[in-house]
């Protein structure tokens, strides 16, 4: 496996976000990766299958995080609470991540392939969370329905936290979107 | 522009439906579409641009009369009240579609680059509808998570009306959906 590199794979995220935002995503390629990280390609491919794994790792990290506090939330506890534990979970993990996440949205942003695969994250996301809902005896479809919410939830609240002028935290700002959701279905 | 055919378009529509049903989207021709419908690839592609697009027309229009529904709802409606009425316009033209409406699912489950298209299609309703949302005075981050609830109550009222034993209205789905998230919502 060759030598440990300390911090590599923060190393190489660093520099291929810096790349894509820099030459646009499409015209970079690992080998400069690796090259601006000070590190291989052979390092790059333990820790990431391809260019794009280094945008979507984690989103991964993120659905299993989140559905692991739905599924371990208290047994009575109703869907939406059950949702706001896992939101409030993945938040802990963005606190200190805003630089990455808004130079990965731009790239994202910028790219059509990409805004695809994020979506396609983002269903994958809610189909899981709905499939834990199900788990914890929530019927259909307030499952589908309130895994559904937790993802608007989040997006929206992600969304605002990344915004240019933007200093407040995600946690507020997750838990502020959620009250909203209340007051919007509510009929406010 | 060639002699009138009657009731081209839905013919071509039902062809290819049929065609992706049995052999596959990717194995369908447009020439085999044309064929099926007793049309000529001529007419096709004055009504569809491409076999890709005999299954999106629909969300086109879709996100047309839905939005405009909620454009047109009173001033003082609440923001879910205005989607609530967008979503009882587009209920109302899907009545006697449920055939075309489940075959165009199976059809869509089956492929990975259609499965990303309706979610952009989606993304693209939700956001439409914020922006109208917007227009109507509603505040950010309403605006927005109204908009992913209208799309998602559309979404998980429509996954149930064409699942295979269901035989209740499209209207009364998307009601049942829009009720189960005010619930779901509200904590119950």
């Amino acid at each position: 496996m060759g030598r440990w590199e300390p911090n590599a794979r923060e190393r190489l995220a660093e520099a291929a976000l810096g790349l894509y935002g820099e030459r646009g995503y499409e015209q970079t390629t690992v080998a400069e990766i690796a090259k601006r990280a000070g590190l291989t390609e052979r390092t790059f491919f333990r820790h990431y299958a391809d260019k794009r794994e280094v945008l979507f790792a984690g989103s991964r990290d993120l659905q299993e995080l989140f559905v692991r506090a739905v599924a371990d939330a208290p047994e009575n506890a109703a869907p939406i609470d059950a949702l706001a534990l896992g939101l409030h979970a993945v938040c802990a993990v963005f606190a200190d991540r805003r630089p990455f996440a808004r130079a990965r949205h731009a790239v994202i942003t910028a790219n059509a392939e990409l805004r695809e695969r994020e979506l396609i994250k983002l269903a994958s996301l809610s189909a899981a969370l709905a499939d834990t809902l199900r788990l914890r005896g929530v019927a259909e479809p307030a499952a589908s329905l309130a895994a559904e919410a937790g993802v608007s939830v989040f997006k929206v609240g992600f969304e605002r936290w990344i915004a240019a002028a933007e200093d407040r935290d995600l946690a507020q700002l997750v838990r502020e979107a959620l009250t909203e959701l209340r007051a919007v279905a509510a009929g406010s």
